[in-house]
């Protein structure tokens, strides 16, 4: 251990029984998008029909929770790509902002993670597709995130907005599972560790 | 492509041939050290005699280069661990502050890499181990690594020393093989790809 972490508890919310997953593609060095948000240094869509794992995991969660960045870009496609139930956490965004099309499969939020989750648990959700870097790194830090599958473009991009952050702890993972795909593509299953979390002494932590 | 950035030619130093190979240990948020340098977040040693290919690594390379950060991390080791000649790239140190039980078994340079490479293929090498994330960081922007093995720890560590910066253009990798190991470790083995060097417009570049 370094001097300034020591080991604590396990997490309130037992990281066995976390709600979220996390699904997403990164450059070798970690970006999810270039500074400007561009995607461009993803393959090119078909890709064989290669999908990933994509469908499989999607039929494991009960909906998407996303960040307004995020529900976005999806707007911008053509056509809204989910079947299941949508949430978008954001200060800014309100119901009204919903567009008509969208009415019953996308709901807005200002709720922090834990009570995003007390709520969606009590709709019946059992677990979430957790989009979007601030999300996924806001619901690491409220331990409701029990796995990620994290797929590795064969690129160095250099700079761009990254996936992790500093959450003020270890977090120890273990590898469920890695396939290297014809593309170049490496995706790999992790199950976060609830034992393995490591808090920093000093706060910064949320316990 | 981005609209700031814009193919280019190969590089002078054809990556096919290129003269250095990586071989490192990240964590899965891409950091090689904690901020103090520390590694306790490594596996401990032995690991039931796994060496997760680093033997057979070793008998590819005529020698390694390492900066002076990682150099003086090895002088804290029992003994040293290397066979093949070491090059430390320093511009702080000299040649007299090679120890007398390293003699012939270490060079310091103040040499940039392309430089070095061509004084290193001079003397017969044909490649070397390039150790070190600022040294990488360098054979990298030099377009002098042909290839990286990349082993990622199962686990985040939130902040440190990371392994990749920003050389100012993309580059392409091929992966050329991948595994996971039981402890949980995934190594992957890239090839870095000449022809898809992608140089920023503005500068920056090494061309």
């Amino acid at each position: 251990m370094a001097p300034d972490r020591t080991p604590a508890k396990a997490h309130g919310n037992a990281f066995g029984n976390a709600f979220g997953k996390v699904f997403i593609a990164t450059s070798v060095d970690g970006f999810i998008a270039r500074p400007d948000g561009s995607l461009d240094w993803l393959p090119a869509g078909g890709d064989g029909g290669e999908d990933y794992g994509y469908a499989a995991f999607m039929r494991t969660v009960d909906g998407i929770v996303m960040g307004r960045s995020t529900y976005e870009s999806v707007l911008g496609f053509d056509g809204w790509p989910f079947e299941k139930p949508v949430v978008v956490m954001s200060r800014t965004l309100g119901a009204s902002d919903v567009p008509v099309h969208l009415r019953g499969k996308l709901r807005i939020t200002s709720a922090q993670p834990a009570q995003l989750v007390a709520e969606l648990r009590a709709e019946g959700w059992s677990s979430a597709y957790i989009d979007g870097g601030a999300v996924i790194r806001a619901f690491l830090a409220a331990g409701e995130v029990g796995e990620m599958t994290i797929t590795r473009v064969p690129v160095l991009i250099g700079a761009g907005r990254p996936l992790f952050g500093d959450i003020g702890c270890d977090l120890r993972l273990t590898c469920l599972a890695s396939q290297a795909y014809p593309s170049g593509m490496v995706s790999t299953r992790y199950r976060v560790e609830a034992g393995g979390r490591v808090m920093v002494r000093n706060g910064g932590g949320d316990e």
